[in-house]
């Protein structure tokens, strides 16, 4: 038995998510589980996050397990012949036989892609959400160093009960010349995200570019945690789950042990 | 009444093609004179170019007869709301009431784009042709200027008859690192260019860079014109339509008669 690490790429648009949920519902870890039964893997897939309907990923980490003799490096041909256009494996690796693609991430980034143009773009639909008046960056620039550190982003997150407090390491602006047009990409990573909160966040800020609310507002969403002071939660389709970390020795298949998260980050096989 | 050039975008995935054909089969050409209705401009649209179910186009010109009067710029916007999201309008202007979108256009350019990685991409799909194997670039780069020049393109075209001489003023190869891995585009410009011979070229090109014909065989298409030479058309999915050129003075809404095609490019509007 072998404990194996993949990465998959997904258009998320036609998943109603990342996880399971009641039968009929289309999701990438359906779908992923119905192709480990098909090559002989047991068919349970564990995620390093959670995506919303609509949002994509550009490498998510997926561990599961493997009693067959399929060479490991076949495995992701062998996961792509039974799985959908919009749903493939790029790359895979046996790691330590306890290793955990959630619990032991070290941590995982996003980017949220805004398209800035006059006119809405047909082949950026469902890739990134168009925004047809120009944004402050001074504002954006000025509001993302709030968000960095330890806080209760309660008051982002959707649904979400309990403890709060997450650590947001980077939270930064990239500009991009796309050939589409302008883009503004929001990239941030952190430990590990509430619900919705990238979401809630990057509506937030998309209120603070369009000089809708200051870029000191978001103090009080952190202070005081209540999802009505924030903005409406960005549409999922201009999200994308970048990747996640693991601890290097993590992802030795001779390894065991949980592991330090608070080691250095190494980056997933991405060959 | 005025005429009107317009630049459109669109995503090909969802079009039985650009040209209105029979009735119940979606093409661009059939949505955007529908929109023209709605806007009160005569419902004919004619474009620079044709493209085929599938293909896409970054800035398709159209021309068209506008009788009303709304404000030639916000013409995009007044289209763009009558329009589906798979087919928009980027810019409008106001050009010689004699001024005619294929006629008068100097050159067209075409883009195919090629992911070169171990596994598909399923954010891709439909965007790009994805090629699993490592292509020879020495000997693309050693076919592709075979192509340059006047030469009779029927062996290269699609269910074409008569007349297959055209021009080709550029044909090269572009090297690109997507996010989503390595990606090679291979672009046309020319006059004017057959049915299916940008797919057929790209198709063709595909084999000489697989190793499964010579550059040199591409000598023998172009000299015999016959289609069973080339190689299989390549999918229309990673085919783009960029951009048409147009003389100047046709630009220009007092101008009148039929321009000098061998005058100097100026590339359309892209505001």
């Amino acid at each position: 038995m072998r404990r194996v690490l993949i990465l998959a790429e997904y258009d998320g648009t036609g998943f109603a998510g990342l996880q399971r949920q009641r039968p009929g519902l289309r999701t990438v870890q359906g779908e992923l589980e119905g192709a480990l039964g098909r090559i002989g893997a047991l068919p349970k897939a564990v995620a390093a996050g959670r995506t919303d309907a609509g949002v994509h990923a550009l490498a998510m980490p997926f561990h599961f397990d493997l009693p067959g003799r399929i060479p490991t490096a076949r495995i992701p041909e062998a996961l792509n012949r039974f799985l959908p256009q919009d749903l493939k494996v790029l790359s895979a690796r046996e790691v330590a036989p306890d290793f955990h693609a959630r619990k032991d991430a070290l941590w995982r980034a996003y980017r949220y892609r805004l398209l800035l143009r006059p006119h809405p773009s047909p082949l950026l639909r469902g890739r990134a959400l168009w925004v047809g008046r120009p944004l402050d960056l001074a504002a954006l620039r000025e509001a993302l160093p709030l968000l960095l550190g330890r806080h209760n982003f309660l008051g982002f997150a959707r649904e979400e009960v309990g403890e709060g407090v997450r650590e947001l390491y980077e939270a930064r602006l990239e500009a991009a010349e796309g050939e589409l047009g302008p883009e503004l990409h929001l990239y941030f990573r952190g430990r590990s995200f509430l619900r919705g909160q990238v979401r809630g966040m990057v509506g937030t800020l998309l209120e603070v570019g369009l000089g809708k609310r200051s870029p000191e507002s978001l103090r009080r969403i952190l202070e005081e945690g209540d999802r009505r002071l924030a903005g409406p939660s960005a549409p999922p389709q201009g999200l994308y789950f970048l990747e996640a970390a693991y601890p290097e020795e993590r992802l030795s298949p001779s390894a065991t042990g949980s592991g330090d998260p608070r080691r250095p980050a190494g980056r997933p096989p991405r060959s």
